[in-house]
């Protein structure tokens, strides 16, 4: 049995602790939260220890899930591979490149599985889309187009410490695209407006915005993201090659479609919001990663994976600023 | 906290002790199966007693689940009746209309809640189109047309036992018509064929009926069955009304389409077999169930449905021998 | 050339000279209407002659095309065939079976191509569904469900002349049917109500019907109709078989789909009615009679499926009297 | 009677001679094709005149419809309208912008209706798409995303001639954008690739681009294309906006599903090619240009519609030189 060091008992956090609950080679050993009454709740319910403080937790387990808020997740990896612990982190790693590479540099000897949350890769239609393509079934992937739109604006507390939408909203498309490309965008193009909310310009945010990205070989890709679909969280991915094409379609509760005097089969509205989305996606994922820990594999979402759609979103601001296409090798941390 | 006895070991009763572990309001107490092992090897998992009758686990529990082979169900319903438990059982209570109303007088007094597993009512696509047309959204409800399919001709044994198709697979479907309907079938036409097997005439059996029902108020109803879609396990319901249309349709695990030199939107087979399509419907029944419990409610699928699903089969299957419109004051326990 | 008498000036006609005037291999040649003012209207418009009797037109072309009233289409059929011209009459011959058989008398010897306007059979659609069908993609053929609604009540007038629901709308899914099933239904029940206009019952009629059939080696058939659904022209066929089904579905004028806060995936209402519907299958039906006439070869819808439908309306109206599975051959002329 | 004259009698004149032999309000004067026995052909089919010259078949019309090759369009643009002939031009004017602004000079004062042949701006679905925008349905207009896709490689001797991608494929889909938009592209960004036929670099040209464009108030649009899609001409359409979003798709030939063991759903290939998937929007977009020769109207597709898709290609190739976002400003005649 891995014994478990839940950091973060918030939403993902509880989810996280429901899917080890059920996990047969698992066990929820101990729980963290800065706000100790959420960790005793957690606690409670699955009759774990609770932890005064992340160490604390850490040692008790043999893999630590990194659930708490962004500006932690750096040194609590550092923490738990000092530990020598096997490690999940919930994306981003950080908002700085640098702080990414610094974190790199530190958990450098770490050998240990490490995981970051990208669950989109999980998500069972997604992933179908991409083994079709690795199975050659579309021929030679030629473009991906990823369309990616929030069902509303988020708080404007959420949005001032997001980082902006390419690192706190496109970062998950730009993950998505690398995994379904299986080859590195090199060149980035961006660009973006405030059409949902005009003050967002007040933080040098934007909440609509299209991306084109190209690999050595010359593959395409697009991604477009809106803050605010009133139909629905709408997440679509289009692989075509020159063979065929898969698109990864939007997912409803069941399938009824009525008929009626003004309207021809009318669907259910998508799944709404990312918990409902992609709960099967974000239990796949933290399953593979207790699978990588019990065999002692590398994950499918690695850190080089954390830190490579963050370079992505570096890029893309960087494109924006300048209105060129940026090569990605002029990113550094 | 209810306690349950599972009586039944078998796939489906695993489904139920795994509800059950879930369900906030429950926990599975005691189990029972006629082989030992399959309910010691439940008990182990779920930390639970292991009975070694079904009398000593219904002494235990405040609910009972019968899972057993439908040739004991109307016993066991009796003796947890008698005992005072609630009870949910599996579908069919009987094969018999006369055993199943000798089983209605000796529950006669019984006073707790009761719930026959007919599980597709809680699935909540064919759950959301009843919702629809009792709203009034299709106006009046005129024609109800349900399409029902397995994926492939179950074992000679299975067959053996059955019943026959309109008492073994049928009857599903005789109950999800009354649930649409809302008004009870007075009239039954069935006829069919053995297009997959002509051997099951040995049995005096089909495997490919159609059925025409009108109730009292003239509404009409079809169904259509086959033993063996090779496309998979077709569940279609279709109500037609004064003001429109609503149906409920297949599910697939994920929505990937494709598209290649020779075929075009090609999506992922369909859920196959029940135990996958009506995974949640399972669930939310014995939910369902618990909550009926705690409030002491009347089900949503009583053992009059039950009872009554059982007549409409043997009113099919008169029909079938007399090639006429059968009422169904005809049919007597 | 061919040259081509049309007797029958209103709506159906006009879309048959319409279709004559594209054809390379036949021209309009005279047109007559018992209401001179039409023929003069089409005549101008094709610059064709006007005849004064049907008798004359007939006189002075190859092949007749016939889309008079129905009560005159045995005597004008009967009138063609005497003068040896080839037939193309509208659906019915006539709603007597007695009346139907003395015509196929009276023609007796007449040997060259005589079609029914069946124009379903000719819906690339419906088409493709039996030609899936006969080349063996579903293998043996088990199963076929027809869904047939029309888009609102007709007129009382209409109705008082239409022969009752089963000669003058299921005709066409009991030709469907047939043409399906590759085979003679043998056995027909059928059932129905008046749930749109009850006053139909004044008519002897009905405006909401279910249909069974069977054919000789067991095949199963489901028809079921309404007078009047909501959201449109609803035409369906499946056709279900050992190794899979094909559907035959409504058609719309586009593809735009709709997305809003409250409702998803909303299509195109179905075209409405039969006319725009069944536009292509009126000319592709035409056109099929002109190259049967041109190869003197024998239609695809002959007298005879003419005559098996309305034996199949006669055999529906029986089952509906006497509540019970008719055999065809108990229908005699 | 509106007479044309058409000039050019290959494929696409072919279509616009029988949209104009079915139209009421026209008729088929005369035609000129420099290959005489095209044109000898058409004439007799139609029963009109054959014009030794291209200004013999204008001097005999009210209107010209120029469907000749590409470098003759301007010329016969000028010739027509110094004739004072309304005037319908398939795309593009001609592949030279300082060629097109010339010729805008040349027939400055030139009043009567002039239309150019962007076709997709006739097809229903694509116009009920923008329809439904400019109704508000949607709300504020935010993106656009455009898919176009060819059904295979044309010949080289076609794309040597064709301008480049850009001027001969992309720009139906900026003329569509700008349709859709509402508003004037003010940037652009395009890239590329030769993932289909490497060679293609040889001539200077792409087989798969990807484009986006900002409008001055922020709305963003993508367009992708490939010169080779194995599954059909694709062509879709996305409208995305504060209050919905309506999309366009590919059309059918019919709505046949097949389901079998291996594939489920399957429906028919998508029309292919643009004659047939344009088929309506040809003959619509022709229609519509009668009505304005007939009211004096000014058409949907004007001439500074070509001029300025034009400018948007000549964008993109400046764009593509020079990885950067370009401002239509940049781009002079």
């Amino acid at each position: 049995m891995i014994k478990i060091a839940l950091l973060g008992c918030g939403r993902i956090g509880k989810m996280h602790a429901a899917t080890v609950a059920r996990a047969p080679s698992a066990e929820l050993a101990v729980v963290y939260d800065p706000i100790g009454a959420a960790a005793e709740e957690v606690g409670r319910h699955y009759g774990c220890a609770v932890a005064a403080s992340a160490e604390e937790a850490i040692a008790q387990a043999d893999a630590v899930l990194i659930a708490t808020s962004t500006p932690t997740h750096a040194d609590l990896i550092e923490a738990s591979a000092r530990a020598g612990k096997a490690i999940f982190c919930e994306k981003p790693i950080d908002l700085s490149l640098s702080r990414v590479a610094a974190c790199r540099q530190a958990i450098g000897g770490f050998s240990g599985p490490i995981q970051i949350g990208f669950n989109r890769r999980f998500d069972p239609g997604h992933r179908a889309a991409r083994d079709s393509a690795r199975a050659g079934e579309i021929g030679e992937l030629q473009q991906v187009v990823i369309t990616s739109r929030d069902p509303g604006l988020a708080s404007r507390d959420y949005l001032k410490a997001s980082g902006g939408i390419f690192k706190d909203m496109t970062i998950h498309d730009f993950d998505l695209a690398r995994f379904m490309l299986d080859e590195e965008p090199v060149e980035v193009f961006a660009t973006g407006s405030t059409l949902i909310d005009p003050t967002l310009a007040e933080l040098n945010d934007l909440d609509s915005v299209m991306v084109v990205m190209r690999t050595e070989s010359g593959k395409l890709c697009h991604i477009n993201n809106s803050r605010a679909a009133v139909y629905g969280y709408d997440q679509r991915v289009e692989l075509f090659g020159s063979k065929g094409m898969v698109i990864s379609g939007n997912r409803k509760a069941h399938e009824l479609e009525r008929f009626g005097a003004t309207a021809t089969g009318v669907g259910e509205p998508y799944l709404n919001f990312f918990i409902e989305r992609y709960a099967e996606a974000f239990t796949l994922g933290l399953e593979s990663f207790l699978k990588c820990v019990e065999e002692n594999r590398t994950p499918d979402a690695t850190f080089e994976d954390g830190e490579k759609s963050l370079a992505l979103a570096e890029a893309a601001n960087l494109s924006l600023a300048e209105g060129r296409f940026v090569n990605i090798r002029e990113i550094r941390a």
